[in-house]
């Protein structure tokens, strides 16, 4: 994690606390010979975001990282422009909170968020054209700097591989993680995809830690939502475990990123932004049969 | 779809367009192999609602029913308490909208949309405390009534191995579906769950069906939101080909609802609500070993 020990600190960091949770609990099931037996599934709860006291949203979550999860949705919401104008970040579980102290408070607080009940869908939708807006605005770097080659592909998937992690004790969850190169920064899992992301925008604000030369890794789909965070952080390349939609290809198309899906082991799809990507490519073996002689 | 033909009328049912849309698109990606070639991907796209003339959110959909997620969303949302209070249901994919009228506007529009802005999120979180008072009143029947059998469960996800989906030829869609007993009344594919669900929603509130003795099957994980919605339009019994989070779990145990996850060919788990659940325990079969002669 050497972005952590090496970035110079930001000059006005929050305080954060560091309230941490049990991640899974243990149930009694039935399978379907009839046996009763036990299995540990995700511990997830709300959490009740304020920022200077006034209630923003509830937030459901696995809870291993409140303060930063906190910080990367005031972030991706871009209802605060900088980390700077945060003076503390306080998470309390005895009541499932996390409290926001500005050092300013938030210009416009009234009117951002009042704009978002027009476009904001439950569960379902997003800013849009608000954040196609913000989008255009957003500088990624262009291709022959921001790259990957196919062995650092094959590298990263090996790291996350071998990860532990809560899907592997109880599914159910997504993992998110930042790589530069083949070193991995940071590893989250959440019950959201949004909220991981959300989690590791926090984590680069807190550290100072940019986007561009960075790759970002996630367990699920690759829909417009998480196209649109990860270029809001500023991450040219993503790698999902899973597959793309049309707005999540097209929208990736229209800024220049690169997306791969469906990467395990060795296995891949580049769907768009092949120009970042150094193909390395690997023989199609003939599938082997053994002939008795 | 014999509920469709059988249920009585309802007295005044909204009028709907019928705007179907092309499901998959076709793209050209790159493999590990260095080889281009074509796939299909699921083909997203906003589709933003207004209701009464006034825009209230703009939802990415596959879009095989705008009409029926419109119908949904305002139940599941509780926007509107009765299909009656629609006139009409207008979709236009030239313009990615559709419009609801009612017939006599919505009581408190300003106040119910504008209350959501607190503790809504943004793809993360739901109106928490508010669900869970309506939860509270939501009338679900008890467990003498509405049971389901192992045998039936068998069936159910026969079927749906046998379902042709959008999934099968694009990948990164989640399915949802209706059943009684081992028919399937409804099905359908969205970008994300909670789309399919509130389809689904729609679906029943335009035929008239209730859920008491339906069961609700779909491939996305069982969060707490899937379970609420599921109560919301009174169906007791949920079966995931995925698995369950602790406050779905704690959710439906607490409203006496039925949980299945990792369900598929003929395996399952039972997480909540055995006494719903008809148990016939399949014979646990030995590994077999053929040990040569």
């Amino acid at each position: 994690m050497s972005d952590f020990f090496n970035a110079p600190p930001a000059p006005r960091l929050p305080l954060l606390t560091r309230a941490g949770c049990a991640l899974t609990r243990e149930i009694e099931v039935l399978d379907q010979h009839g046996q009763q037996r036990a299995i540990h599934i995700p511990d997830e709860r709300p959490l009740t975001l304020y920022v200077d006291k006034r209630e923003l949203v509830t937030l459901m979550t696995l809870g291993a990282e409140p303060e930063l999860l906190a910080l990367g949705y005031l972030r991706n919401q871009r209802l605060i422009d900088s980390v700077e104008q945060v003076l503390s970040v306080t998470a309390d579980w005895d009541v499932n909170a996390v409290a926001v102290r500005t050092r300013a408070g938030i210009e416009d607080f009234e009117r951002k968020t009042a704009q978002r009940v027009v476009t904001t869908g439950c569960g379902q939708g997003t800013v849009f054209g608000d954040m196609m807006d913000a989008l255009q605005a957003t500088q990624l770097p262009d291709a022959s700097t921001a790259r990957i080659a196919q062995s650092t592909l094959h590298g990263m998937l090996e790291v996350m591989r071998q990860q532990d992690s809560v899907h592997r004790k109880a599914g159910s969850v997504h993992g998110c993680a930042l790589f530069r190169g083949t070193e991995k920064l940071m590893f989250i899992e959440d019950v959201g995809r949004h909220n991981a992301i959300d989690t590791i925008a926090g984590w680069m604000w807190m550290h100072g830690v940019p986007g561009a030369d960075k790759v970002f890794y996630t367990t699920g789909r690759l829909t417009s939502e998480m196209v649109m965070k990860s270029a809001q952080i500023g991450v040219p390349i993503i790698v999902s475990r899973n597959g793309v939609t049309a707005m999540g290809h097209e929208m990736a198309s229209r800024l220049g990123m690169t997306l791969f899906g469906r990467a395990a082991n060795r296995h891949f799809i580049c769907y768009t932004g092949f120009e970042r990507f150094d193909s390395e490519p690997e023989p199609q073996r003939p599938s082997m049969r053994v002939v008795a002689g």
